[in-house]
């Protein structure tokens, strides 16, 4: 079987106004839908970033792909190699580390990937996690993924969970998402107030859920100085902290201070950075992100790595949809070498371009899907609504600093702020 | 389609009195034959050694995988190191580096995973290396593997490659290797010799070859200053040196002066020893090997770390049959960072298991076998001939060194003893 038609469609999806170091999340987010046509029915699904700039290297791509077979999964590297070449797709949020060449590639391969493995699994009748070396576990752990929010969009009324902007709201916050989901972890994102003010809102959720493991992420917006002092306050709260400073090196001197592991998906997000993080002792924990890495197979590399340089591993997620959740799940399911709970934005979005009710939480936890490839299936109205939703929408890639500057004209989204 | 019978077949084929640093080959070479059943005609190959110690293991793990799914490689791994746990597999040539847990595990699961991946083919109708990724290269280059050898095992009649124990015995090997198999590259096995003697081979090699890359492999029976002058005496002439010296500490102390990359299947031979390797840069070049490294997919994932940190990748071999060639030529086959050609003995036997024809040398590369799977077919007549040679030749595990001192009883194989 070999592709022999490719549609991208950009889409878009209501999201919340979920603040950052960056800035703050557009009221829609952008994707890209891949459906891979292989003949006689067979399509396989991906799903990656929306931005304009990608959906150009995309749209490349898919022509290039055209007549590639479903298992060659190296020859759509090289052929993504060949047709993109040097080209660097740069997001406009910073919040998945410095852009280059290789993540940029990696990046197009993933969302082919994805594709590709979902028609392999939907032609011999077998899950992809099971395709991906065997699946070592049947649900997959995630983390309540909790943010500073406004209560609504500027001009917009409230939304559904409300204003976050302190402890008590942050609180509130993870109760909800944990009677909702049962998650059993936490992850406070954070990079949004002054360290100390966090640090409050951090203290107060380890006193108000005092058996789940707890991580903090202020996307590497504190000086080394200020990552030392907040990693020892830290001692025994947090599972681990997550990119308190920018760079390897800075990353390095802040993990020899610290109490528990750093982890990181900013200074280590392809296979160039490796060696030096590994060099200088930067991180003990690697938030993987098939979308970033190269595709589900790729990102079972990195764990591999990982196991061998005693690392931990988790994993990194950006808003997305059902698609890449279940790729997610797959690629998670079928990692032995995964130490801790996934992230997902899963809960901060209402809508979705697949047929509902295959990906559900229980426990905290998503089973992997039981139908061939990915197990999930497009809806063809709802993405039909969704690509209007993108059309009418007007925004065009990510940039969660202008949309905040639309309220704080003077804020300037710089690392190692505090 | 789950594993419903495992037969595990001990072969013997006759081989040439080669020398090494341990001793000198047996008249036969063992290996184990798997047959792994699963089902409605469904038979996956597999081969690895034979000596009786890892011939017990390997009957343990065979019952231990009944019930196993065709996919599940994870579940293999799981299998494989709940049934054998510490167990540790010492072979007695030692030419492979250390004897450990780990590699014992990944010993074990590697002649599973070769048969679950023949047999995935025959299900699909695929080959191994295209369902390991896709095949990056159609044929797969091989080294003419030079030994110096005696004439004739004591008391046989000389075999037809004759005697080699001088330049000029090693160089007319080699003319006859690359006039018969078309090999563009060439590989002496030292550590016979005094070290200078050797060299004396190496340089005439050289010059009649001056086009060939050229490689030595002395099995690290030479001290850190002798590596360090032997390795400047041969700037220029040498495409790598390897295992010059024994140890992680030795060969990094050689890298530092050596003008050509330092290689290894000796210091670096599974994943807990990749760490301190690269920390201390005691490789330029890894030989894997899919027998000991756990299979093809984490051999690939070698080749994948060794691109990481900038390593060189190429193959060891030992003495095989067909079904590990197809199995050695599938996995380079399909792994884009190969950097060197390949080792093989394939020159070096004259019988076989599998049904002739499938794989041969054409300007010394094998092509990928065409058929679904691994691509050989098991000749059950021949099994059943090299099984029964196997019975008669009361052999029961690879000892070069006790076979050597039948003729020189004072021999020692130490390392470092030059």
């Amino acid at each position: 079987m070999h592709v022999k038609d490719v549609v991208v469609t950009p889409v878009a999806f209501a999201d919340h106004p979920l603040l950052n170091s960056m800035g703050v999340h557009q009221p829609f987010a952008l994707r890209s839908i891949l459906q891979v046509d292989f003949g006689d029915g067979l399509v396989g699904l991906g799903e990656s970033y929306g931005d304009d700039a990608f959906l150009s290297l995309l749209d490349v791509v898919a022509t290039a792909v055209i007549g590639l077979d479903v298992l060659d999964l190296n020859g759509l590297r090289r052929c993504v190699a060949a047709t993109v070449g040097e080209a660097t797709f740069r997001d406009r949020h910073g919040l998945t580390g410095a852009a280059s060449g290789p993540k940029t590639l990696a990046s197009l391969c993933s969302a082919f990937e994805v594709a590709f493995l979902d028609a392999q699994g939907k032609l011999t009748g077998r899950r992809v996690s099971d395709l991906l070396g065997g699946t070592v576990r049947e649900a997959v752990a995630f983390s309540a993924y909790l943010f500073y929010k406004w209560g609504a969009h500027p001009g917009q009324p409230e939304d559904d969970w409300g204003e976050a902007l302190d402890a008590d709201g942050v609180v509130r916050q993870a109760r909800r998402m944990i009677e909702q989901y049962g998650f059993s972890s936490l992850k406070l994102k954070g990079g949004v107030l002054p360290p100390d003010d966090e640090l409050e809102a951090v203290v107060e959720l380890a006193r108000a859920f005092p058996d789940l493991p707890l991580r903090w992420d202020p996307n590497a917006v504190w000086t080394v100085p200020t990552s030392c002092r907040v990693a020892k306050a830290t001692a025994g709260i947090l599972e681990y902290l997550e990119d308190p400073t920018s760079g390897r090196i800075g990353m390095a001197e802040v993990a020899r201070e610290a109490p528990m592991p750093l982890a990181t998906n900013m200074c280590v997000v392809s296979f160039p950075d490796i060696p030096e993080a590994i060099e200088l002792g930067s991180i003990g924990v690697l938030l993987s992100d098939h979308h970033y890495w190269g595709g589900p197979r790729p990102t079972q590399v990195v764990a591999d790595i990982c196991e061998t340089f005693g690392i931990g591993l988790s994993m990194h997620s950006n808003s997305h949809l059902g698609i890449s959740l279940a790729a997610m799940v797959h690629t998670a399911a079928s990692t032995p070498h995964l130490t801790y709970a996934c992230d997902t934005h899963w809960p901060w979005k209402d809508e979705d371009v697949i047929v509902d009710g295959v990906l559900t939480f229980v426990d905290g936890e998503v089973a992997v899907p039981s139908g061939p490839g990915l197990g999930v299936e497009l809806d063809p109205d709802a993405l039909g609504r969704l690509h209007e939703q993108y059309v009418r929408s007007g925004i065009r890639r990510r940039d969660d600093t202008t949309y905040f500057r639309t309220v704080h004209p003077d804020f300037s989204p710089d690392l190692n702020r505090w």
